[in-house]
């Protein structure tokens, strides 16, 4: 079954890395604010699964996102292994402040090595986002990124918006890699290309992130790299929801193009449900279990990580999307028929 | 953003064949018996979609599946454009006898030119759902396919479990393939290689489809080809489930890998949810909006396909697993934010 000296051989990393968003992008989106207690819970089980990079929570006004109001308390409780990279969303200076504020805690309480900015490729989605112009938000951000590199801070910049707008369509390449050009100058060591309302499409992955490797400086994934963090080089991440059912083949199609770095989250919580309804992110479990039986290295136990979306949905009270969690790993014995 | 002369060039089909397959595998697998004048009324809405290939329901003992005990009275009162092929799913020479029968009554009536027959690749799975060995059904299947196609009809084989098993694992290629092999000499002139409990990943894919190709003499896409039926060759259909969320990677990966000619259905209906609660089958509509968003032609009219797909979850008075059916079609205008 070797597809050696075939036609189409695939290339494909050793190993990826993977950062789990649904402490943030999942608990953000919830109606019901989940308590903190379970937060930590939750968070310290994916901290055992063998995760390496996880996003906890985010510095944003209270007012704005309530649900994640509790950022300091939940980066004061958790316990999380010092393998495990931690990274806070901020919005702006007064919430690097806080990231700063709280780090000055040190491990345990307050384990952060990056924080994540981000803003919108497309105009409209950035105003309707963010309520600023992308010129705006890219000033700063710009300021942002500058503080954090200062401080020592391991910067990621998101891109959303990235392969589609809901409200303008088709965003020109050239547009999303001049903005990921920007940010890079301005000190991001990582930029996630988001499709942030599931409207790409394995051809479009490719294409966008092919360029992005060639315009950006950044190198696709090799054997060595694939270790842990990437060097002093641009890393360049993929986020992808599964809004049409596309996300795993879009993440087979980043790999073929040379990215070797995914955002998911457990139990396929949150994203940007766009229209009202559909689905967001990936599930991680699904992700991990594509990976896994492709035989490329994740470094995560399917099962914990499957215990964390079964213990979510538990807290929740409502069934969550991931097909993983419901199936079970590839192997799990047939139950019926 | 041409990625001509970039590392990885991605080689695609410009069209595909589309066989829905959800007025059998997947009102079979519903619970509740669907009406007989509301199965008309579905597979005539499809027929109207653009899908040139529907396989409408089965000739099998109504003891066994009550679900489709009406098959003749459907063929007798739907109404469907000439240019759809319709197929019938039998299990033996008894089934066979009937769809013969039914044949002779000629258009409109009963507009079947194909059977499809069916065995499983791994001997435990064929026993519990067949109940009889891998050999004894090679056996049988060897003389409906000479009776039929002596009759003048084409014909599907396809083949269960062909990238696992659940009670057996792995099941090794050669068996397939050897298989695959048996059935295309007794005449099948389409063999469908089928995920059935969703265990199948895209490198497996890759290296199945391309070995299919090699050891059965079936070849790859080509422009010319994918126009409509191929030609004397035999053609190599993928039919994959959405188990693990992995359903539309593997198409990907059965695209690079030759294959021009996939089965899904409509709302994700049926399927073998094994575990039970998991998903079967990809539903057409994710399937045909990829497809679209990659510039690849199936014919098929998304928004029409997903009104049959929001019919049948008005008739089932269930949340059906399609992502598009919720998401609607990329560049579907933003309901909420």
């Amino acid at each position: 079954m070797s597809p050696e000296g075939k036609s189409a051989p695939v290339r494909m990393p050793r190993a990826v890395r993977i950062r789990e968003v649904g402490p943030r992008d999942g608990f953000q989106n919830e109606p019901e604010i989940i308590p903190t207690e379970l937060k930590v819970e939750l968070i310290d089980a994916l901290a055992r699964t063998g995760l390496r990079r996880i996003e906890v929570t985010s510095f944003v006004r209270a007012t704005t996102i309530p649900q994640l109001a509790d950022a300091e308390e939940v980066l004061a409780r958790i316990t999380v292994p010092e393998y495990v990279a931690l990274s806070v969303l901020v919005a702006n200076e007064r919430g690097l402040d806080r990231a700063l504020a709280v780090r000055e805690r040190g491990r345990p309480q307050a384990p952060i090595t990056q924080v994540t900015v981000f803003m919108s490729a497309s105009e409209t989605h950035n105003r309707k986002n963010l309520n600023r112009s992308v010129e705006e938000s890219l000033a700063g951000l710009e300021t942002v990124l500058g503080r954090a590199r200062a401080e020592g801070l391991r910067c990621e910049a998101v891109l959303s918006t990235s392969f589609g707008c809901p409200y303008e369509g088709a965003v020109p390449p050239q547009r999303v890699l001049g903005l990921a050009a920007a940010l890079r100058g301005a000190g991001a060591q990582e930029i996630a290309l988001a499709d942030t309302t599931g409207m790409a499409n394995p051809m479009q992955v490719v294409a966008l992130f092919e360029d992005a490797r060639g315009r950006l400086g950044a190198e696709g994934w090799r054997p060595a790299e694939a270790e842990g963090e990437a060097g002093g080089e641009l890393e360049l991440t993929a986020h992808f929801h599964n809004t049409r059912g596309q996300g795993l083949a879009n993440v087979l199609a980043a790999l073929q193009a040379g990215v070797a770095s995914f955002e998911s989250s457990f139990g396929e919580l949150g994203g940007c449900p766009v229209p009202a309804g559909a689905t967001g992110n990936i599930a991680s479990e699904d992700l991990v279990s594509m990976l896994s039986e492709m035989g490329i290295e994740t470094g995560v136990e399917l099962e914990a990580l499957i215990a964390c979306a079964r213990r979510a949905q538990e807290i929740l009270g409502r069934p969550l999307g991931s097909h993983t969690l419901v199936a079970g790993p590839v192997g799990t014995l047939a139950g019926g028929e």
